[in-house]
This record gives C-alpha cells, structure tokens and sequence, in this order.
C-alpha cells in the first residue's frame, strides 16, 4: 500500500482579490503563507515523511512546497518543477475579477466557463503580453505545447502524462510523494485516480494549504482519501472555494 | 566562453557563534538571510539569470539559495541538491566553540586543523549522535561514503566527481548555472579550477553570501573571477573568515 499527500497552494493575492489566475504567477498571501507552515506542521505531527516533492512552475505552488518542506524539515528534498502541474489556463479571462465578470455575462455564463468540463473560455491573442510564448520557464517547449486557453479536459489531457509518466513509476519504486499544486491540476489528478465523471469533477472543491492525503493499493487506486487538520475548517474552505465568482 | 555563479551560503547560526559546523545542520541568522537576498539583488541588478542551480543537502545553502532565486524571480528554476557539495566533514571538532578550541589545544594545532590541506581532526566515533549514518538524506549512500572527519584533501576527492559528472557537462550544454555551497566544497572546485596549490588553498578564503562570478573558456578554465557588489565589503568579510578560530 502507497500513501501519497495532495496539497493545493495556499491563498494567493488573486484568490483573495477573487480574479481568475491561471498561469499567472501571482504570489501567496500572508493568510497562504501560514497555511503552508500549516500543513507541514500538521504533516511532521501526523508522522509524515517525503523522499521526493512534485509542483507546477509557478511560484504560489513552489513556495507552498517549500514552506510545508521547511517546517517538516524536509528542505533537502528533491523538487521536481513540472509545467504540467500548473493550474488550468483561463485564457482571455486571466486577471479579470470574477465577480465583475460575473456581473457583466452573468452568472451562468461564468459557470461554465468555471465549472463546464470541455467549453474554454476564449483563448488570449497569441501577442497578448498575457501568454507564455516568451517566459523562458516555457523555453523547452514546443509553441503549440504553450496554452492560449484551456477547458478542464485539457487540463486532464495535459497533466495526466505527468503523471503516468514521472509520478506513478516514482511511487511503485517506493518513494513516498508529496505534491503542491493548484485547483484544477488536482482535479485532474483526482479526476482519474478516483474514476470521478466528466460531470462531477467540476463540483469538486479543493480548499487552499489543506494536505489531502490519499491511501493507494499496489495498483495505485484509493482505497481510502482524507484530509488532516481541522474537519470544520476545511469544510468552510470549500464552500468558499465553491462561491468564488457569484455576482454578489 | 561561460559564465557561472559560485556563492558561499550567507552566516550561519555557528558561523555567528564561531563553532565547527561541518556536516551540522545550521541554519541562517538573520544577518544570512539578508546577505543571501542582497546576493539576489546584486545578481538580477546585474543582468543574471540562470537555467539550473546547485546546491548541498544542508539548509544554510539551500536556503540562501532558494533566497536568491526568491529576489530574482526564479523560484521555478531546476535546483539539484548533492551531498558531495556539502561542507567539509570536521569529525571530532563538529559543534566546538573555535576560540575554545583554540585556547585549549593551541592556536597552531587549531590552525593545523583548519589550514593543513592533508591532516584531517580526528574522526567522531562510529556511534556518536553526531555521525550521519541514520540521517535520511544520506540514506542512498554506501556507509563508506559517509566521512566521520575530512581534511580539505578528501573534500576535493568527494566535490570533484559532482562538477566532472554533472556540473561540467551541464555547463557545455549551455547551462546557465548557479553553485550554492560552503567554504570548503567551493574551495575544493576553485582548487582544480584555478590549479591552486595544496599549500595555496588553504589560504583562501571566502566570504559569506557574496556571489563569485566565473567566466570560463571552452576548456572550462577561468579568464577571469570577480566577486559583485561592495568591494570594500567584500574584504572586510575575507579578513573575519581568515580570523576566526583564534583564540582571542
């Protein structure tokens, strides 16, 4: 049996100003910062140890992990930085405010942008200072590798490689994993260890800087997902995470 | 022609209480935590960026450079952590006071220790708490590999094999590289790169959190080094390297 941690960053500037990030790599928040201290005392109290740390490249995710490593003790660990980790890409919607949003298409519309499984939001202009052409952590990829927008199936079609292919292997040579990512690449995770439909993984609700612990059989499928920490807390971190982007 | 990055982690908590620190695992003061973010002031001020980062599996390295990549915005950047990086192993003397040391054994013995390139202290037996075998970032090592005491000669025996193995080749790939370490481990590597006697070597010395900047041929041998910022600074700090473990 495996037993791995999913951890989602903690609260980022744009979850607090309640703007739709993506890619863009906006930092934590004060709030984020103790939540990642956090989760890794709640981790080093529970018993937990890593041989071996996953993230996305962008720094909300990163300093999560080295916070949650740094408490545990952990900062030897080998960090592996994958671009396929990264959150879902919003497109045309990236740092627009969600409420604002919300109030100018309406709710529905921002709904499915946020919570339809295959419909993308409009993708950026391929010159709109906002895409990722000429950031060099992108520098090792093929132009068309590089999203302009992304539905959550792309999301899912994008990190399960990651996956399947680095992470897997990692955890049946036995090493004992944590990962720091974002709302939708978790999603995308879950989405697939869990057999979860295309319709139910969109009201899936992942809190900020709340390690998810899965338990895995020898076939890496869960038999048993709980979160450690303050049952009630965490509750509440998912209806806000659920409420985001209401017009009022 | 390359250009690479040394930097000696910024103090340490032994470095601030003059104790034989080795293979311990200190911590930066607070004074380290501003050098290592001056450094990565300095660094992007002058126009740096890297590709990849080096560094020990102690946390005074690694966090001085996760400072540095913190200031330059490169947080998603490769980092590699080798145990052959780390700072050379002082058996016996590992958390003595070096002015205590000084006062009881003498000056000179004291300097023998420190300055000799080939006369090791003595080794801390097998089963003291300060030896690192059941230290899990050593746990993929055989038991051999693991010092219980160096002199500056085993250092360069151990660091060498991590820049012709790894570092080297990364730099010829094109490799924009960053070295964070210690003052023996970078020693070591200046030792071969420069052709620094045995006798020489152990009179240099390095200060704390000031990045060394490497400008190489295609050969990999030096045209010139040059440290960045404050010069005057810079041989203020040389001088209290130099300095310590005297006994008054």
């Amino acid at each position: 049996m495996y037993k791995i941690v999913l951890m989602r960053h903690g609260e980022s500037t744009w979850n607090l100003e309640n703007r739709f990030t993506g890619w863009t790599d906006v930092d934590l928040t004060e709030k984020g910062i103790a939540e990642a201290r956090q989760a890794g005392k709640l981790l080093k109290e529970a018993g937990f140890s890593f041989d071996l740390a996953y993230t996305s490249v962008l720094k909300r995710a990163i300093r999560t992990l080295w916070l949650t490593l740094d408490e545990m003790d952990l900062m030897y660990l080998p960090i592996v930085n994958d671009w396929r980790l990264n959150e879902r890409h919003y497109g045309a919607l990236q740092g627009l405010n969600k409420a604002e949003t919300a109030a100018k298409y309406g709710d529905e519309q921002v709904l499915v942008w946020r919570r339809s499984y295959d419909v993308p939001p409009n993708p950026l202009e391929p010159n709109d200072p906002r895409a990722s052409y000429d950031d060099p952590r992108y520098a090792g990829l093929a132009r068309e590798q590089i999203p302009l927008t992304e539905c959550l199936k792309d999301t899912v079609v994008r990190v399960m490689p990651s996956w399947d292919e680095e992470i897997a292997p990692a955890i049946r040579a036995g090493k004992r994993i944590i990962i720091s990512a974002h709302g939708n690449s978790l999603r995308a995770l879950i989405k697939s260890l869990e057999g979860i439909s295309d319709q139910d993984i969109v009201g899936l609700n992942i809190p900020n800087g709340q390690p998810l612990v899965y338990e895995l059989d020898a076939d890496l499928k869960p038999i048993k997902s709980y979160y450690l920490g303050d049952q009630a807390a965490i509750e509440a971190a998912m209806k806000a995470v659920a409420s985001q982007g209401k017009a009022k």
